[in-house]
C-alpha cells in the first residue's frame, strides 16, 4: 500500500473534548504505515485552502495528551460552507500535498461539508478517503445515540443548574437561564439533572421542540411560585413562536453565518425579554435572568469522563474505518440495549449525519409541554456522569 | 458561667464557600458548654423576626460537612437593613429565647446590620455578644486582606475566560465577558490569572475604579485585534462614567434593595450594549458578549482550597473570639508579609468592615487602565490556587 498524507480538521463550534476526537485519530494514525504526513488544517477548510498546517506527526505523545484534555478546537475552527471553487481549491491543495485521507471533526454541517469534498472528489476521480467526526453540543446529529460533546456540555448546564437553584433558594424570586441550543433541546434538557430533591429546579423546562407562548409561560411561572415561593426556568435559546420564528430572532443582531444559521448565543437578549415579560404579566419583584453562553462548550475541568472517552473513540474509530478500506462516511454511535451502558462505534454514509439535524425525541417531552420525562433523565445521565453532592439544610 | 443560646444567620448575596463559614462557627460553638441552644435563623434577620430557625445542634457532624461543602447560603439570606423597629423585634425575640450570642455572615452591608443590633443592643442595656462572618466575593471588605468568597468566585472568573480565550481562538471576532462587581474590580481583575501564553486572554480588562469611555474602549478593541487578530474582554458590572454614573445604570431595570445599591447582576444588557458599541464603532463583524451572572458565586465543584479553608476558620475565628470574651466585632484576614503564604484571624471592631468598601488600590491597576499588574497577579494566585492545565498547538 502506498503511503499516502493525512489532513484533518476541526470545524463548527468548539467543544470540551473536540480535542480527545483529534487526539484519538493522531494517535491511531501515528501508528499506520499507510499514513505519511499528518497535518491538521488550522481553522478547518480555511486552514487547507490558505496552506496552514500544524505537523501532527512531530507533536510528543504528552504534549497530544495534554492537546486532548484541553477544551476548545486546538487546531481553529471555521463555519464556511464549501462552494465549488473552495472545492476546487481544495483538490489542487491535496494533489500538490499527495492527501489521501481527510478527517473533519463537527456537526451535522461539518458532515456536509465532509460530504461535498468527498462527492467532488470521487466526482474529478481523485483517490481521497474522507471522515466526518462527530462533535456537537447540541446533540442533534441523527447518526448517533449521542453525540460527542453533548455529556460534557451536560454536565456543565446540570451543575450550573444545581448552583442556581441553591442560589434561588437562598434569595427566593425568579430565575431564567437561557441555555445553548439551536433546534434541539437536549441541552436544556439537561438541567433536569440538577434536581435533588423533591421542590429541587429547573420547575420549568422551554424546549424549541415546543412552540412557545409569553401568556403561558407567564401563567407557568406564577404556579410555580405559588407552589414553591420561587422559580427556577431553563429555556433555550432556540425556543420558538407557534408559527417557527425563533422567539431571539427579533432581539439577537440578526447575523447569519454561511450555513444560514441565525446567531442566538452571544448576547443577553433572550433572557431580559423573558424577565421583562414576567415581571410585566405577573407583578413578581425580583426577576433575573443569566445566559449561560459559551462557558457551557469550553469551561476547563468539567468534561465527562464518559463523554471524553467516546470523543477519543470516535476519532479513533474513523481512521480505523479508513485504514480498513471502509468507504468514506461518518462515524455513528449506538447504544446497546440493556441495563448496563455500553456504545459501539459503527461506519455510516454521510448522509446519515449531514445536513438535517435531530430535535428531541415526544418521549423525552412531559405532556405539559414545560419538562423532560423520566425517560429522557434515563437517557442523558449516564453521559454526564456523577454530579457534585449537595445538601441542603 | 451561664449558658446563653446562640443564633446565627448568611445575610447578602451567597458565596460558594459561605456554608463553610457557618459550619466553622457552629462547629466551634457546639464545643463550648457557655453556648445552650444554636439556631440557625433562615433569611438573616427576617427569620429571627419571623421565628424561623433550624436547630443548628440536632444535626450530625456529617450532614454539617456537606453542608459546607455546598455553594449558597443554606440558610437562605437576605438582602434587609434592620430599621429601628425591626432591632426593637429582634430584642424581643432574643429576650426571649435568651440568645447572648448572635453571629452574622456576610459583606459590609451585613456587618453593619450586625452592628446596628449591637449597637441598640448595647442601648437596651441586654448582654448581647455580635460578630460579623467576613464574607464576599467582591473582596471589597476593608477589613480583610481578602475576604473568604473570593478566592472561590475569582477561580470561576480564572476558570471562565480560560476556557473562554480558547473558545476566541478557534473561531475568532471579539468576545466580551461581564463579570460581578458593583463598586470593586477585584473580580473583574482575576480574569488575568486566566492567561498561560503571550497572546492569552483578556486582552483588555475594565474596572470599576477607572472611568470608561465607550470611544477609548473602542479604540483599545481596535489595538488589540490588530495586534491578535482577535480580542477578549473583561469588563466589570460596575464600571462607571467619568462621571461616576454606573454604566449598566442606563440599562438595568433600575431596581434598587434596602440598602440603595442597584440592580447589576441578572441582565445581560451591559454586555450587549458594549458588543454594539464595538461594531459600530469598528465595523467588526464578529463581537459576542456573555454575562458570567450568578454561575461565579454558586458553580459546584469550583471552590478555591485556601478559600474554603479561611471561610471555615473565619466562623471558628468568631466564635472563639466570642468566647475569649472580646468585645464584639468583625473578624479581620491578614496576611503575613514574606514568601510563603499565611494568614492571620483578628478580631476588629465593626467600624472596619460596616458600610464603606474599599477599591481595588492602585498598585494593582495598570497605568494604561485597561488592565492589571503583576502585584495584583501575585497577590490573587495564592487565593484562587492551582488551576486546571491547558495546551496550545
Amino acid at each position: 500500500m502506498k503511503k499516502r498524507n493525512m489532513v484533518i480538521a476541526q470545524s463548527g463550534g468548539p467543544s470540551m473534548v473536540i480535542n480527545q476526537s483529534l487526539a484519538g485519530a493522531v494517535a491511531e494514525a501515528r501508528k499506520s504505515d499507510a499514513i505519511g504526513k499528518i497535518l491538521g488544517a488550522r481553522h478547518g477548510i480555511a486552514g487547507i485552502l490558505g496552506n496552514d498546517y500544524a505537523d501532527m506527526r512531530r507533536i510528543s505523545a504528552r504534549k497530544l495528551e495534554a492537546i486532548a484534555a484541553t477544551p476548545s478546537s486546538a487546531l481553529g475552527s471555521v463555519r464556511r460552507k464549501p462552494s465549488a471553487e473552495d472545492c476546487k481549491a481544495i483538490f489542487e491543495e491535496f494533489r500538490r500535498l499527495d492527501v489521501g485521507w481527510f478527517f473533519y471533526i463537527g456537526g451535522n454541517d461539518s458532515a456536509d461539508a465532509a460530504r461535498i469534498v468527498a462527492e467532488a472528489a470521487q466526482a474529478e476521480g481523485y483517490p481521497l478517503c474522507a471522515y466526518h467526526i462527530p462533535k456537537t453540543i447540541d446533540n442533534d446529529l441523527r447518526s448517533c445515540d449521542h453525540t460527542p460533546g453533548y455529556g460534557s456540555a451536560a454536565r456543565f448546564v446540570a451543575m450550573a443548574f444545581m448552583g442556581d437553584d441553591l442560589d434561588n433558594r437562598a434569595l427566593g424570586g425568579v430565575k431564567i437561564d437561557v441555555v445553548m441550543g439551536r433546534d434541539a433541546g437536549f441541552l436544556t434538557a439537561a438541567s433536569a439533572l440538577a434536581r435533588t430533591a423533591p421542590d429541587s429546579g429547573p420547575h420549568l423546562i422551554y424546549l424549541p421542540e415546543r412552540p412557545f407562548s409569553a401568556e403561558r409561560f407567564a401563567k407557568d411561572v406564577e404556579s410555580a411560585v405559588a407552589k414553591h415561593g420561587r422559580c427556577v426556568v431553563a429555556v433555550s435559546e432556540g425556543i420558538r413562536c407557534a408559527d417557527g420564528t425563533p422567539v431571539a430572532a427579533r432581539f439577537a443582531g440578526g447575523e447569519k453565518d454561511s450555513h444560514g444559521n441565525m446567531q442566538l448565543s452571544g448576547t443577553g437578549a433572550l433572557g431580559d425579554m423573558l424577565a421583562k415579560t414576567v415581571k410585566e404579566k405577573t407583578g413578581i419583584a425580583r426577576v433575573r435572568a443569566d445566559t449561560f453562553g459559551y462557558l457551557q462548550r469550553s469551561f476547563p475541568g468539567v468534561a465527562s469522563e464518559t463523554d471524553s472517552a467516546e470523543a477519543r473513540a470516535a476519532g479513533e474509530a474513523a481512521v480505523r474505518f479508513a485504514l480498513a478500506g471502509l468507504p468514506g462516511g461518518t462515524v455513528g454511535i449506538e447504544r446497546a440495549k440493556g441495563k448496563k451502558y455500553k456504545v459501539e462505534f459503527v461506519r455510516k454514509d454521510f448522509s446519515a449525519a449531514a445536513k438535517t439535524a435531530r430535535s428531541m425525541p415526544a418521549a423525552f417531552i412531559a405532556k405539559n409541554g414545560h419538562d423532560v420525562t423520566p425517560a429522557f433523565v434515563e437517557y442523558a445521565k449516564p453521559l454526564v456522569g456523577a454530579l457534585p453532592q449537595v445538601e441542603l439544610l
